[in-house]
């Protein structure tokens, strides 16, 4: 499938079953809206699965692992053998996200998307390298643009692979030391917002290195001059190779009918790519989180997402992401799964109030 | 054991292993902070378990139910039938929070603490009843000072017998058409807050109805005087049993040294209760969720604790709760089992940071 044939196969998400799911949610045993936000989300799954009782139990985590060149210019305060040394820490089971995953029950998938070094094959981990990392933007393009669509093209791949396999909800994460340098250039281009905006402290810059860090993203755009109206340009300028692999994840997850459930700055930033290249993956898109990176916010709006959880994360790897599945799950279940009034012999609201609909 | 003996044998929580756990949370496979609130969290945790290490798996949910004497000053669009009616659908699998309990593999008890229609003997539901149900406090006391006392020692029991039975996490739920209204005139008694700013919609008031629904606090206020300093006159006089038992749930929690997880406005009530009579239930409490009623945001300024979840729910059964009793749960594991950098040998940061302390 060409790059092209995925973006004309994705269908928009089913208005009848979102219909009968809102109707659905106004019978069941509880105030019409007191469950809030989960209630929009489970008439976005209605919408996703295609019937008004959804079923969204099973979750993949996809995370996906590269260098970036840019750290030449010192943006980050990690040595670039770090993305490395993580996704072997992922696949040992240490890290932050191979504990929440276990604790969750969630399948993990690594990818090393470009790492800079080679990893040792493991049966978890997933190789799509495009390259030992990419080059530095601040001189001139991150990649190519065969690099760019190849990276996005894997990235669909394994999230049909996940789909497969019987994920309901596919998430999405990252690991790739300088790749909030990388997304901030990414959301910068392709929401208009200046980087003084858009970048922020990463995994905490000083005053001094975050002017740095704002300065070498104004480098990198001045320099490329990526097109704002092509999310596959912006990707080849300025973007990262797990980046481009996380855009095809979440045009995978669309074209699969899936819920697909973004973590935090650099996710949001693959979020940006994949709806520039098709809008209507929005109507699979769930935002897990709000990263405490600034620029996450400004994607976020771009988006019309709004996010499940707020704690001041700003790890990346998915935990954002894992962690909103939780809620998801717990919003199909109850649509899905709750009495309604008439099944339960609860009697519904006094008939005083013409506004609400009764059972 | 009396009130008094409960109050007194609550100790803090572990000053020793809280430290010790800010200290594992720098040597973890992370940027320090990067796991905002659930760090905070896990440390809090590790104070309640007295341990660097603590396990947060099981949770135990308490829902506890009653009817309330105001609803004769029509205050709630709901009959009162309603209240035994959910009693029943909790037991039998069909409300939210029994779905959300299942999803999530929790514990819950149901609790007869004063439903007025008599509920058929089930082995899920304990009845601790003082009284079928409340005065109408718009006219005199709710309840008896021995009633008071009652549902409080009673659900210290409770509480107790969770923590026997393996709960690491206890969490708070109500239900009782009518206590949002019980539950604005505690805030406004313990908060020093007015009754027009502590009285929201509950399950759906208009604008006419919650004026009335405000000038029945202000009259139960008025005509009761309740002691602001004296949790149980609170209780006594414009609260509720089940408002009495969850109270009691806070203490007994403290006591037995498990993490308390609140629930919305009304269990925000019970946890003001149980701060007055004994402030060092603080180090025991979490704040799981922020319910969309305005008194809550109140009772929590006023308790000191930020609410993990904000997702503009209001149902009460303990929904918000048991929806943050799972991120309690990573909180923990992450601490507990995320590798050190040492461990998994990562490379910490450069050392140029002389502000952040290194592995």
């Amino acid at each position: 499938m060409t790059l092209d044939e995925v973006v004309a196969s994705i269908r928009p998400a089913d208005a009848g079953a979102m219909r009968a799911a809102m109707g659905r949610q106004q019978r069941l045993t509880k105030p019409p809206g007191s469950l809030g936000r989960l209630e929009e989300i489970s008439i976005q799954l209605a919408g996703i699965f295609g019937t008004e009782r959804p079923i969204a139990r099973d979750t993949t985590l996809i995370v996906a692992a590269a260098d970036h060149g840019v750290v030449a210019q010192g943006v980050t305060g990690y040595p670039q053998a770090v993305t490395a040394q993580m996704a072997l820490n992922f696949l040992a089971g240490g890290a932050a996200i191979s504990v929440m995953a276990r604790t969750r029950g969630a399948n993990l998938v690594i990818v090393d998307a470009g790492v800079a070094t080679p990893l040792p094959p493991h049966p978890d981990l997933r190789v799509v390298s495009a390259g030992r990392g990419t080059r530095d933007m601040t001189q001139g393009p991150a990649m190519t643009r065969e690099q760019a669509e190849a990276c996005i093209l894997a990235g669909v791949d394994i999230a049909l692979d996940a789909a497969e396999t019987g994920a309901h909800i596919i998430a999405t994460g990252d690991m790739g030391i300088g790749n909030t340098t990388a997304a901030s250039a990414i959301t910068a281009a392709l929401t208009g917002n200046p980087p003084g905006l858009t970048t922020g402290r990463g995994t905490g810059r000083s005053d001094p290195e975050l002017q740095h860090k704002i300065a070498c993203v104004e480098q990198s755009l001045d320099v490329n001059q990526p097109d704002a109206n092509d999310g596959i340009d912006v990707l080849r300028t300025v973007g990262g190779f797990e980046i481009g692999v996380l855009a095809g994840v979440v045009l995978g997850g669309a074209l699969a009918g899936r819920a697909v459930v973004l973590d935090g700055f650099v996710s949001g930033a693959a979020g940006l790519i994949a709806c520039s290249l098709c809008p209507t993956v929005l109507d699979f898109l769930i935002a897990g989180h709000r990263s405490a990176e600034p620029g996450h916010r400004i994607a976020l709006n771009h988006l019309g997402l709004q996010p499940l959880l707020d704690l001041e994360m700003r790890l990346g790897e998915g935990t954002g992401a894992l962690l909103a599945t939780g809620l998801v799950e717990v919003a199909a279940a109850c649509l899905s799964d709750m009495a309604t009034f008439d099944e339960a012999g609860v009697s519904d609201r006094e008939p005083a109030h013409p506004a609400e609909p009764s059972a």
